[in-house]
């Protein structure tokens, strides 16, 4: 089969033995969305190597004892646990200290044609929802991941900093219990797509009227700075969700958290049926988010388009 | 009057007027307790200048338009919010943007013969406490203000690092609650006083094995390696309490918090009514973390003890 690698070749596409599923879920892949981490991935941040990608719709073709799963088109929790620690026993294998996570962390991932995952990461897709929309799962997952560790209420004043793919997602995922979210970016253009779901949008220059003003504020950027203009934007004993993963050491005014008596909550993942239920109720148009569509055999050429400025999700079909 | 006071001149004992109450109430000051906050005030490190101290018990002089309180004995919260604001008319004026804060910002301060504060910000204090205790209700109250912040149950596994004064009152604050509080600190002899209430004292060195087990750790040392210890110890989706305020710009690792989704939050004052319960109730002997007294006429000599390594909290009689 054809798989798009990462390793000491640097990307490339390859052709790979079919995997051997051994106890888990052998899934044709029908297609992949390129995420940041992709990016970061190649850029040789993360340390893994292999088959990359982990956002996919694709087909059963296999499931070990789970014979009703065969044939269904489904979408796949990322992080496999081991299944037996207090952690996966409690049903959050999302922390499990020793999980493989899909094209991240330990396990071959989804550019490609075929994927293995265990049967219980895998979640049917209702015929109503596309298989262009079913890829959107994982990445809406983690915005709507927000609202696990946050109570955002109708009137709940939230922003969200960063326009690119993952900002626009939590903006419009906080829009759907919250009445009053902005978006703060640099790009007009990116941030009407949140526009148009009822987010108010504000250029990053204009944002200094704002200060201490909002209960929430959402770090999306995944810049140095996006952590200084939070501390900007939120108020005392307010909350900052931190979305994304700036590697490396930055600096922090952590004076600033314990005087303002400010938290800030790191969120990663969220739950897959959550999103397949906003997917379903067409409660968010994720179509609006996708800007270029390639073949597996371009591979190489589309995460090279996911990286070009301005353009937002980048699909590949198997 | 005598009053204590730090300048372009240095810390210095100096005859001052005793100050116009214009509106507030004058309190005659019994005894001042010193604070780290002091040490860095005279440290140059917080840009206040004027009579330093802002721990204190004391007897009200006058108090307008509230007679009652004249000659009671009082404890005071320190900061005074503006009043009108939507904060100081939600009843908290902790967080008031235009707050002065007694010997810290814009007003001055307790480590002198007299003082004065809004009638509103006074306490009366019950007899049963005595003047060594309730010189304590202002840093307790800051200790018990973390479970305002944070949900402590009594099966709540908590850890507090530093054994210094905040870290030991933080320790015993959180043992009223939970029967699994662990102070980790550098001195043995210090950590006897939260040992004898309860805690498990943990040398640094001896730490490591207690990785990611911790529900809830409180940064309660003032050292940037602090925060470092506290995302070794916490849990994944686990709470950092953030108490005391290193200044500068530490750097830290902010993607730890994103892929274990911990919440990081600041803590910085609590209620004095709360804390003048604990101590009515000698639910903690804070008389354990006396180390010294000193007379005001030898502040200076005072602030230097109390910066001495080893020593915990240093009163001062007026």
């Amino acid at each position: 089969m054809k798989a798009l690698r990462y390793t000491e070749n640097g990307l490339h596409l390859a052709e790979m033995p079919v995997p051997d599923p051994s106890g888990e879920a052998l899934v044709r892949v029908i297609k992949s969305g390129i995420c940041n981490t992709d990016l970061e991935i190649v850029r040789g941040y993360a340390g893994f190597r292999g088959t990359i990608g982990h956002e996919f719709v694709g087909v059963v073709e296999s499931a070990e004892g789970v014979p009703h799963l065969v044939g269904r088109r489904v979408v796949g929790e990322i992080n496999a646990g081991c299944g037996v620690c207090a952690l996966c026993a409690a049903g959050d294998p999302r922390h499990c200290s020793s999980r493989t996570v899909l094209g991240i962390v330990g396990r071959q991932g989804a550019h490609a044609e075929f994927l293995t995952l265990p049967s219980r990461n895998l979640l049917e897709v209702p015929d109503c929802v596309s298989d262009d929309e079913a890829v959107f799962t994982e990445p809406l997952a983690a915005a709507l991941g927000i609202m696990e560790q946050v109570e955002i209420k109708p009137s709940t004043r939230a922003a969200v900093i960063g326009d690119g793919k993952l900002g626009l997602l939590c903006a419009l995922a906080l829009r759907l219990r919250s009445s009053d979210v902005t978006i703060v970016g640099k790009h007009t253009d990116k941030m009407s797509v949140a526009a148009d779901g009822g987010v108010s949008p504000v250029l990053r220059s204009d944002a200094g009227d704002l200060a201490r003003s909002f209960d929430v504020v959402v770090e999306a950027s995944g810049s140095e700075t996006g952590f200084a203009d939070a501390l900007d934007l939120v108020r005392p004993r307010g909350k900052i969700v931190l979305k994304s993963t700036f590697h490396g050491k930055p600096t922090w005014e952590a004076w600033r958290i314990v005087v303002d008596e400010i938290s800030v909550v790191g969120s990663r993942c969220g739950r897959f049926s959550d999103a397949l239920e906003v997917l379903a109720g067409k409660r968010i148009d994720v179509t609006r988010l996708i800007s270029d569509r390639f073949g597996l055999e371009d591979g190489v050429a589309a995460v090279g388009r996911a990286g070009e400025r301005g353009v937002l999700k980048v699909l590949i079909g198997m």
